[in-house]
């Protein structure tokens, strides 16, 4: 299949592309920046102009996975600029080249659109309950439920071909470290770097290695039904304390435990994330194989590398 | 009181200053363009550093009405580069400012937030209806709900305090003819001036005169609810099916019915908007006097002195 991978040089979109590449696809990425990359072009879905340039010298393709988009709840507060013209316009613009180009798509949206509700998050979470049980807290989930919102409307008037996905705190290597990253990230690099450190306690998360919920993702196309949406995330008995996955990484960087702070938990911030991830495991085969401890080695080996730490 | 209107040069923007100001409120209003209006300044809420200038030279205020927006379904989606400009990163910047400076806000939402529900729309369907009832289907009012979730947010996590409005059909005179107008100018315009429209059949819609909607918003400041959200329209008794309308202006027009075309009803468009206001008569002592009839006549008066037609 030709495919292009839209944030083809962030941490999902790096794995993905590594992913489908393996499996005898043809795949361009595109991402904001020029690279050292082959089969990847600049291109910021802010600017219509540069996505056409993508689809007239590269197109057409069979398949858009569309993962550029400002990432994070904190980040998106502080750049809510940059977050709707990517998420919300660059998302537009998207899906008028699908209405165009009539190429399925692979949304990413994301758990956050799930709000601070605190059953189990099932897809149909998002159909069934109640409006107020999912409000969502942030800009970046508002405009991830926008997404997908759109996504549906096209659907409905113009016959697009799309599944959501909703990513829940994937990690692993090519996940560079900035103050607006995860709590595995950033973990993991203040361990390596001697800083300090805040554990809040009570927020309990499953985490899933990038590789494994890659698979998932890249499987997509074996078996693509349009208007589905997808959980995607670690093994329900991988869920532990944020203070745990704290744990694996002190004994992963042998790093000292002063430099950790705990603190009661975290406002705004929702505490348990329960999810249902059996319909990825049924319609495309997800199969996570990396636990925690093995991935966090895996993100901390890959930290070290990048960061030249010996 | 000192009070800002955003969007203060639009439809309901221009009436609702002439109301604050016939209550001996001190009353700015910002628009997009450069007007010949006093107590006037330019600004484009989309540029943060425009709207810090408001604030500087004329603040501080009590209340601000937000109303600027890139309005209407098909303008947003023929526009989506300039709503979700204005509509989310216009409306965070306010909120930025109200959580600076403290102001209390109006929010102009819009009942399009129910999406194609087809219960009676109550305030509270949008807390307590299951989430598929009101998926919104178009960005415009995906960004008005945005809004929404923005304001509950900050509302949360700074303890600002807003009110919301969701506005139903309010038309009348300041609203000029576009394209993207919804029915009532756009029949009152064709009517006048001998161009074809056409009329979808089987929708039915409540209308409410400009002025008796901004009495209503300009009583809010008398009975500020902070966190309280109102539906504003016209009287429940007041429905009618849109050709209802259609033969008004063709009445108060003096038009030739043969360039109506009757169509049946319009795809991705609510069919009957039933709506509950018992909350804002309940609060704001909301009490619509002007009939679609009455109101209709004084439409087409204004549009004639407006395209100077005889």
């Amino acid at each position: 299949m030709r495919i292009l991978v839209t944030g083809g040089a962030g941490c999902i979109g790096t794995n993905l592309c590594n992913e489908l590449r393996s499996r005898d696809h043809y795949v361009i990425a595109c991402d904001l920046y020029n690279t050292e990359r082959d089969n990847y072009i600049r291109c910021d879905v802010r600017n219509y102009r540069q996505m056409e340039r993508v689809f007239k010298e590269y197109g057409p393709f069979d398949y858009v996975y569309h993962l550029a988009a400002e990432y994070g709840r904190w980040n998106g507060e502080a750049y809510y600029e940059n977050l709707w013209q990517t998420n919300a316009i660059g998302t537009k613009h998207m899906i008028r080249f699908q209405e165009e180009h009539k190429f399925r798509m692979i949304f990413f949206s994301s758990a956050e659109v799930y709000g601070d509700y605190d059953g189990e998050m099932k897809e149909t979470v998002m159909v069934e309950n109640k409006i107020s049980d999912t409000y969502q807290m942030n800009d970046y989930a508002i405009s991830k439920w926008a997404g997908e919102l759109m996504c549906l409307n096209s659907a409905s008037m113009f016959g697009t071909e799309t599944v959501r996905v909703r990513p829940v705190n994937c990690y692993g290597p090519q996940e560079e470290y900035t103050p607006y990253r995860g709590f595995i990230p950033k973990f993991v690099y203040c361990a390596l770097h001697g800083r300090p450190y805040t554990v809040f306690k009570g927020h309990k998360r499953i985490i899933d290695f990038v590789e494994d919920s890659c698979r998932t993702f890249a499987s997509i196309v074996d078996n693509f039904i349009p208007g589905e949406v997808y959980n995607v995330g670690g093994r329900p008995e991988w869920e532990m304390d944020i203070k745990d996955y704290s744990d694996l990484i002190l004994k992963a960087t042998g790093a000292d435990e002063s430099f950790v702070t705990y603190k009661e938990a975290e406002p705004f911030t929702t505490k348990v994330k329960k999810m249902d991830f059996s319909k990825a495991v049924r319609d495309l085969g997800h199969d996570p194989k990396v636990s925690p401890e093995e991935g966090i080695k895996r993100t901390v080996a890959w930290m070290k590398y990048l960061y030249r730490i010996k």
